[in-house]
């Protein structure tokens, strides 16, 4: 498999798409994700495991509230992972991701994920490259056990921005009062270590590469977020999911 | 490696050891045992986690009651694993267990184990050979998980009792009053399994061997709470922990 570099993939949406003909044909996606996600549930043979990873500003927020924002909340659960807590850092670092996997049924989405315990991690130095390269190998082996133990349908998206799209995001956060509560001086010196970054999301989407990655142009919302849509929507309907038949 | 084949091991102690004796040398390493414990738990850096196996009447209780029973109980904990739950059930098979896992600085015991779903889930055909064979890959995924990613020391014990042992033991519960209370109608007709178990704990024992298996010869208590405490004390001593200098 040819080596995946993020530089050499464009961060926009393709240019001969039109963006109302696109946001309606999310909408349609979105009424068919309804039907789909009942027959989850109902059906209670298969999870889904929605993993969104992304720079500071790449629109991680966003794409979860406009993609599993209409599902019906009884299926669907949230999981945004923070800064491990001391209970967490006393074990393996899948220990706590594994206690939040999907239930059979369901759909999990995360925001952010294990993948920061090779990239944040990583680019700060916390951990060294042998360690990284093993954790790579135990993410293999963890998301083949939810996939082949649990039927859990694992996406795993990466929104790709562009650092100029970023850094914009990131003022836009010191000026609108809506979006002030969400600025971080961190994020700032974050996205200094923007090539550092890229560097180990490359690794990681190359190398934990058991469950492919689906890289997300991310600069437009509207793309983004037909994009994620789309392979929630395709994923769950290569499923054939059939309702149970009345027991007698 | 060689092929363990568990009908040419025996279950009796090494007809030159000395009852007493023995006994003496357990007490002494109980002793031992103390100070271990209590470096593991202030280095704060390994963890132990003692998996115990065997048939019913192996004395699995017993084991654990006597080896680790002097032990500091803020240290050690004991999770004995039960039929699962719905919850559980909804999970993959290791979802239970890694909830489990210890954190640094202690020691879990595992009163049966993640072992149950390739012995009598096999041996009653609720699983089949595909399905154990992978489940047995994801076993040695996932100690392995554990002891590269959290220092986690994993001891499995399979308590390898004989059959006429064992039924004289579910005999004695019938009749004993202070052991009555451990009788169940069902190890009855397991133990009449008694081959097709032989030959799943074999396979589990073959090939879950990231981690190698202690076979304790367990038709004399003495001699059985003899070889785990020493094979714990061995393991807890080979790690040359240390305190922690005070912190300026």
């Amino acid at each position: 498999m040819a080596k995946i570099k993020l530089s050499s993939i464009s961060t926009n949406a393709p240019k001969k798409l039109d963006k109302d003909k696109v946001k309606a044909a999310t909408r349609e996606i979105l009424e068919e994700l309804d039907e789909l996600q009942n027959l989850l549930y109902a059906q209670h043979k298969y999870s889904v495991l929605l993993i969104v990873q992304g720079m500071d500003a790449s629109g991680k927020d966003g794409v979860i509230k406009n993609v599993t924002g209409t599902l019906n909340p009884q299926g669907v659960t949230v999981y945004s992972f923070k800064a491990p807590t001391k209970d967490e850092s006393d074990h393996d670092f899948l220990w706590r991701v594994h206690k939040q996997a999907p239930a059979k049924g369901m759909i999990q989405v995360f925001n952010r994920s294990h993948y920061e315990d090779i990239l944040i991690q990583r680019v700060h130095k916390w951990i060294d490259d042998k360690t990284a390269a093993k954790r790579m190998n135990a993410i293999n082996d963890f998301e083949k056990l939810l996939a082949v133990h649990n039927n859990t349908q694992i996406i795993k998206c990466y929104l790709h921005v562009s650092h100029e799209a970023q850094q914009q995001r990131l003022v836009e956060r010191t000026e609108d009062p809506r979006k002030m509560w969400k600025y971080n001086e961190q994020d700032i010196e974050e996205s200094k270590l923007w090539d550092k970054y890229m560097d180990a999301y490359e690794d990681a989407i190359n190398n934990c590469n058991y469950i492919p990655w689906l890289i997300v142009p991310a600069d437009q919302n509207w793309y983004k977020e037909y994009l994620v849509a789309l392979t929630l929507r395709d994923t769950l309907k290569a499923l054939n999911m059939k309702y149970p038949r009345l027991k007698k």
